[in-house]
């Protein structure tokens, strides 16, 4: 594939404009990494960021008795690498190539060079990654509310239990973390819990949740939220 | 709360040092809209973007003969507009609040001469950006690792039944729309093919897939992926 195909194909410039796609094709390197080979390692400055072409690329941490931990395995398309290198920290861990692979390189101060030249293009990144985003928020919103609102409506209950029957609830962890231990995100939870107020089911105010319906809760609960 | 304090715990811009949340104060205009007022129209030129602070604001569309179709509800934290007003687009749809909401306004122009005058800012929002994809692909990848494969077992099968129980498969759909179809996203998708193939359940190359266990393919069926 050329080098222009290939870019024109990852998801984090898709809908890039040609001319910027252009500018982008004139900073990378093209790589080709043999399988086992290092890419980079943890507490390397991040000089740059990665994009698979093709093949496999494992990070991984390497525990105290050199045990290794896998993080993430990356495939065509996804980029690795990129968080730290734009929020200006080292590689938090090791990359190595799990198959012959071949890997864009895209340096760090050329591409910081391109956005102060042309700031349509952080713009345009900005709103492929928020696009993106918004997608998966509606398919974790999605396949949350097959069982969320079920566990949601158990762990209420259970604090409600915890505190002799009482109605009135003061979640003690945040909403992140709330979200978190019920297998979703901060956003799908605070929809869940508007359709639970809207239904006549509970009552929030910031971390305070009053149960006003606890057998249609309890029902929930049993359901599995289905 | 403050604009410094609210604007902190936007996550969009989660993270980012004190100088550039001071930047985008100084940028951002604060707004309070009473209960259905309208925020935007569809077709008006995006010139700039929006996040709930508090409230909660609908996105919705009119249909031929007038029904609301709402696309989304944003609540606290969550930015809204900014995807058109990032690629340039006019807004796509109308934007209302469904209550009395706090939204902050940052102007398209400002924004872009903020990046300009400092590229560390639009580096750092796609930093925080791919981050938070990163950790939505994992929770994705999490929840549908229970009925994913399951579902696409029984679509191979079924692809397999319709060539007379040939093993040799081709795709007559991109993977981005299978994974539609089986409700999940390309990059889980492909790790579910991965694995699949590790197993030696299928061989695959490109849109060609051969089931070489069809049993075990069966049993995933059967068993919806557990």
């Amino acid at each position: 594939m050329t080098i222009l195909r290939a870019i024109a194909h990852i998801p984090l410039f898709e809908g890039l404009p040609a001319d910027q796609l252009e500018d982008l094709a004139m900073i990378l390197a093209d790589q080709v990494f043999r399988r086992g080979a290092v890419i980079f390692s943890e507490g390397e400055e991040g000089k740059g960021f990665y994009v698979v072409i093709q093949g496999r690329v494992k990070v991984y941490k390497l525990s105290a008795d050199g045990k290794e931990q896998i993080l993430h395995i990356f495939g065509p398309g996804e980029p690795f690498g990129e968080v730290p290198v734009f929020t200006g920290q080292n590689f938090p861990a090791h990359a190595e190539a799990m198959e012959e692979s071949r890997v864009f390189f895209f340096p760090k101060q050329s591409f910081v060079n391109l956005i102060k030249q042309n700031p349509a293009l952080a713009l345009n990144m900005l709103g492929i990654l928020s696009k993106r985003l918004r997608r998966f928020t509606a398919l974790i919103d999605d396949l949350s509310l097959k069982e969320v609102p079920g566990r949601l409506a158990a762990y209420l209950l259970y604090l409600s239990k915890q505190k002799k029957g009482s109605p009135d609830l003061e979640l003690s962890i945040t909403k992140a973390q709330l979200a978190g231990l019920l297998g979703t995100i901060p956003e799908t939870l605070s929809r869940i819990l508007a359709k639970m107020a809207a239904q006549g089911l509970i009552e929030t105010q910031g971390r305070r949740i009053k149960i006003l319906d606890g057998r249609s809760l309890q029902e929930l609960a049993e359901s599995g939220g289905r």
